[in-house]
């Protein structure tokens, strides 16, 4: 089974995810700018994240990119991680209409987490698919993102009830990790599909 | 006439049932955690409904996978499954809103039964256009958990006026028997494709 | 330019709308079974805009399959056609919970009408850029079904403010001449790749 | 990589940005047609983002049919223009359910400013990919079109606190400017597949 109708239900899904998050920007009631200004705070968060189910759909992109069998167990991990990312919008929503508050942040920094958790499994299930001489296995190496990211998210946990803006900083800094795509993958591939070498 | 937009027509209205439910999922007035209790419910039916259109799409993707020609026959058997598919979100949310109260818990598995016959019908219409000698009959054998499936939930029903956690715990049940994706689809599979025999 | 991405977009939006009209069956707040008395005219309409919108992407799918270029023309007549379908689900949502009452029902119809037209439309769009010894023209051939079904509606809207169940009885009556996919274009697709004849 | 799940991807968030904004067309309470009749300007600005949604659907078809590599920068300038298209459900609500009052007006105009910057960094980002050589290129050439479409929004965001009809006026104006998809790049393309030279 080719990895076809997989990447499209996922696109599908990150797709409506990404964009579902927008109706908690509920329109207001007022006709002047200053209507516009408790909204910050829930624009901030749907930017975040925005910008971490773009950093998923582009790394699982380039993961499924180089999957060339698609297993039981590589359908469901994906479907696990899929899971905690449909929960973002529920999370960001709390997040943002409660101003960054101590248990809402802690509670996205939880989903964050979960999610992370679930792509390294459907990261392990693809290289255990594909064997430990794969281009992912040689693509991915010692996936330093990948241990540090749920690392970062389990310290900004318990400290988003002392500091609020720790916990946020550091889920921006984990974005900020992840924003490049894995120049690795890239490589490998590019070696593969290109050079002679 | 290939599968190609069928599944891709599928795979989108499947994509979005399984994440509009979680608007069902509203954010919380309160900033305290314990503002997420009364959720619970409501989480723990999402959860059950996200596993059940896994399957569901999982068992779509394995069963088409296997199909060569589309009738008329097939596309509306195909959305008849759909409709009832977009209906769990409803009967979700109600079983989730009103924690799992007798009625809505029957309507659950009214909603879970009469998507189980849909599924049943489509097979049939699949099996009608490629014949009795194809792979997928070969593959779908004697079908018992297609059989099952529907006597569990035609049995749940009634009992969730007795006592709800009875009909819960079989609608898990049957979410369990089919969680692995059908071993005898895949074997016949990679007998046509891959082996000597 | 092939249909492929025209295709994919179409399927999306009418994924989309087909889904979405489920969210105007709102979660009712007894937990008896009466509770879900008073959603019954939202369901039946609900059930009939389903229907209609599996006729137009049965349909829409045959004419595209019968397709070979696209122009210009063809994609804005297509958005043209998804305009008045995606507001289906308002006009459903407005007939379905007025339990039929005259305005509503009308409306329902001016949107159907209008729907139809950008549908002939669109044929006449592609059959323009096909020419008219196409097999597409060919197929359509007298297309007494799409004359038809606009007059039917153009009867029953006014109809509605007489007596609602005569419109409803015609907008099922439509739905009931298209269910079956148009066998004159199946046929002339059979004829071009399947036989000799 | 190719621009297949590029495509797939923008076109579902698109399909999807252009089918939720329907939601804010809210079911209205009365049953006769007068209850419609406060929805004119919700419904007059969602055709004015309907048809600059088909519109930039339209160009983003035509664009990516002219790219032949995908880097990372333009997976990233795709999901910021991605970005800025997802926030013109909530400006078009707040517009149309105002009346168009000079701010929201002002704020919708803001939005298509910066998307149409996003559509420009989307065009350096692939031309910079394909090398000045390229066919899209050549398609672009001066790309007034592209140049005025800001300027033109520009000039109406101000406008929008003097007199809220200018501003609408100029943002139908661009839409009528862009209506048709470009010919430079269709000709550029049937000169490289049809013709001789």
């Amino acid at each position: 089974m080719g990895t076809n109708r997989l990447e499209a239900f996922s696109d599908g899904v990150l797709a409506i995810i990404i964009t579902i998050m927008v109706l908690e920007l509920k329109v207001p009631h007022g006709t002047a700018i200053d209507a516009l200004v408790p909204l910050w705070p829930v624009f901030l968060s749907y930017v975040l994240s925005f910008v971490n189910l773009g950093i998923y759909w582009n790394n699982h992109h380039h993961m499924l990119h180089a999957t060339q069998r698609v297993s039981g167990a590589i359908l469901w991990a994906n479907l696990h991680l899929l899971f905690w990312l449909s929960l973002v919008p529920f999370t960001t929503g709390w997040m943002g209409e409660n101003q960054f508050a101590p248990a809402p942040t802690a509670l996205y920094g939880v989903n964050l987490l979960l999610a992370a958790i679930a792509y390294w499994l459907l990261q392990r299930a693809i290289l255990s698919a594909q064997g430990s001489e794969s281009l992912l296995a040689a693509a991915v190496g010692s996936d330093w993102k990948g241990k540090l990211s749920p690392a970062l998210y389990a310290i900004a946990i318990p400290l988003a009830f002392v500091r609020e803006w720790i916990a946020g900083g550091l889920y921006v800094l984990v974005a900020l990790i992840w924003l490049v795509p894995d120049p690795r993958i890239e490589r490998a591939l590019v070696k593969r599909e290109g050079g002679p070498r």
